[in-house]
């Protein structure tokens, strides 16, 4: 696989072989003492969330108990079960004993096989050699973005989008540029301000389709356009597609990377989500490059990089096939069908709110609902809002600024329903209460 | 957990808030062209056991199956299968169905309290939050690493050691100064050389004990004595102890951390070799800083760290109490007399062989030899010894520049007591065959 030269090697092996003169005062002058620093790469890894989430007053209200409508995490309320086909998978590889020990730092050959195998389709055509397993989507990112740029490069990031992007580019020196998604438009790309954002340093065009935060589904055209800004400007794209096949009926959804045939893509996903295992931590990165543009260049940067920690968890590799292959149709159908129904309630719901503006989704678990603050002037900002909505009515929704989209919240729409009604009736109470209208503000209340 | 404070947290929110100027044409006068490269981190990350071996001509002798003494994966050949309980309790996990979602992102709080239990004691009082759960040891040496060490700062490193520390070092930016191990006394450190190498830029020791490749172990006073460099130049420890407790019988394996009440030290371990699951890459830091030197700053700087990622599959997670807890004591006594008995058997056959000088191991899976180079001058080295050896005789063994120690190489002791034999009879008839004599030297054979 990855071959280096008898040269590289040789510097490699005596690079820094340190000097044999003992003599252990030497270096004195220095008077040791204490002093042990966090690293600057530690204190550069920052997650918004956790920050905004810490920083809010949230004690609930005593006597309502607590909805939170704000983990992106389906399995907390026991209602989306996963599959039972995935649970035995797993089970029947543990009795098997053949799935212990290392695996390739990529993956099983036979598992990336299966991944390709579920992926492959003639407009992007896959092999076991374009796919990398890695401990959940989020390290697929990390490896994407660490083979893709260095420090001082810039990455394009959508706007209202997943922290973990900022998190893992500034982490590593990488500098963010936020391109904005229009909910007019049903979150749309800004195609314009999008490319005004691309320079000489930029190393790549994250997309997310669907969407979190947005629950939004690109069209194709839409993508199309897309790949051509991508295109025009070379850059390749690194699509999270986590939330991939997780659209509603009346909508498709499309890779990204077979609508192309030029621009190269690193497309990470996972098992999180569409098979409600989030925990087990079993993502990949699938490379498409049919033009060569990465070639081997970042296929063995992506390949050294995931010696560093081994890859994932091999009882989940091994059952990988079977899960993918055999996971009954209707399981997929039962999910969505009660995602759709959530979101539909909820944004019935909360569009008859005054003060309220959801924009409806049309796949994933989420859903974005603009606050009209001209109309809550007690409240400074989202964060302020949903944190008092926790300590009145018990009820939290994330505020959008963990996004980098202030006065909107997000909700999740993995609730059970009895629940979601009951958090968006708190909402109406909480906002009828704070809600201050104005001459003609309540026209703003119809859907968009 | 993680305070910011709200300045910081705005600085944070609008940083880089992009321009709203929106002219796609204006940082035009760049040609677009393809040219997507690696960046530097991904080629600085450079496994060298990963390079030696793919660069070795390793075709083996056709008339004779092969036998790989190679791997530190004791899974490999199915004689040390993990135990029936360690599985169950997975399967149990997975059948309860409660986890699946997503853990905090240094690891269930239960479980956390699961492995402090397991190494709490007075000498080294461990709690909860002394625990950061990790994909695999490799990621808790990642995240110890990352959090001591700035670029430009140097670690210290075994020679012989295990390769990971200087490929994640390297990949990191920060140097690696190599200290040397004696084999003359069991490995032990040279402690004069080691000190030697303190300067003001030395961000932390690593000690493996046991060791890989060497399988020695060391003693409680010789583990005072590091301590004591440690303390005297006030240089925190990253105590690599996967291997921890795996010692032969006549022989005593410390923690070091529990023998200084002021040196702080990071421990890394996991489940891989004593519950014999490499695969599962369970792993796990204990902080243990009585002094308060790492204080906040570490412990916060490795959460964040873990937030990049999110810890390790939550399935295993879940099973880690009955793991550590209720698993027999056979299973680790019948565990480690298969090891000392293939050491043994291993250490007395190689011993015989005219040119070589196993060092006899305490521990651990390995046994390092020495290759009598003067007495083979066909080959330049040990790359070429084992190469050689693969050819003519199928058997592999992992040549010691691997470890950045040439002229020895490493066996594995988990292979079956009767391929351990019948390697050991191969490479005395190849032995046998290249040895050149000189006068006097039949007199090296002996025991050292």
């Amino acid at each position: 696989m990855q071959k280096v030269s008898a040269e590289k090697l040789k510097s490699y092996v005596h690079l820094k072989s340190t000097g044999n003169t003992i003599s252990p005062g030497k270096v004195k002058g220095r008077k040791p003492r204490w002093a042990v620093r966090a690293s600057e790469m530690s204190k550069k890894t920052f997650n918004p969330i956790r920050a905004i989430v810490d920083s809010m007053k949230v004690e609930p209200n005593p006597k309502k108990a607590m909805i939170s409508l704000s983990l992106g995490d389906p399995t907390v309320f026991g209602n989306l079960p996963t599959n039972d086909e995935v649970t035995q998978a797993v089970k029947d590889v543990l009795d098997s004993g053949q799935y212990n020990g290392y695996a390739p730092s990529v993956g099983y050959q036979s598992c990336r096989e299966a991944v390709a195998a579920y992926y492959n389709c003639p407009e992007a055509p896959l092999k076991a050699q374009d796919v990398i397993l890695t401990s959940g989507c989020s390290q697929a990112i990390e490896l994407a973005l660490a083979v893709l740029a260095n420090p001082g490069q810039n990455i394009l990031v959508p706007r209202p989008g997943f922290s973990l992007y900022k998190t893992l580019a500034l982490s590593l020196g990488i500098e963010v540029k936020l391109y904005n998604l229009l909910p007019e438009k049903a979150w749309e790309i800004d195609l314009e301000h999008l490319e005004s954002l691309v320079d000489e340093k930029t190393a790549c065009l994250i997309v997310n389709n669907p969407s979190n935060p947005c629950g939004s589904v690109f069209s194709k055209s839409h993508l199309q356009e897309i790949l051509a800004v991508a295109s025009r400007q070379c850059v390749p794209i690194l699509a999270d597609e986590i939330y991939g096949d997780m659209v509603f009926a009346d909508c498709k959804y499309e890779p990204i990377a077979t609508l192309s045939t030029n621009v190269p893509v690193l497309s990470c996903g996972g098992l999180a989500k569409r098979w409600l295992v989030p925990g087990w931590r079993m993502g990949w990165i699938l490379i498409h490059d049919r033009r060569d543009i990465f070639g081997n260049e970042i296929r063995d940067g992506l390949q050294r990089l995931s010696q560093r920690i081994l890859g994932p968890c091999t009882i989940v590799q091994g059952a990988l096939e079977r899960i993918l292959h055999r996971t009954p149709p209707e399981f997929y159908h039962n999910t969505l069908s009660i995602l759709k129904s959530n979101a539909d309630l909820c944004y019935a719901a909360l569009s008859a709110i005054p003060g309220l503006q959801p924009v409806r989704p049309a796949g994933a678990m989420y859903l974005m609902v603009e606050i009209e603050m001209e109309h809550f002037p007690e409240f400074e900002n989202d964060v302020e809002f949903t944190e008092r909505l926790i300590s009145e009515q018990s009820v939290f929704c994330l505020p959008a600024t963990c996004f980098e989209y202030p006065n909107f919240f997000r909700v999740v729409t993995t609730v059970p329903e009895e629940m979601i009604l009951e958090a968006c009736s708190r909402i109406q109470e909480f906002c009828e209460m704070h809600y201050q209208g104005a001459e003609g503000a309540q026209d703003l209340e119809c859907d968009k």
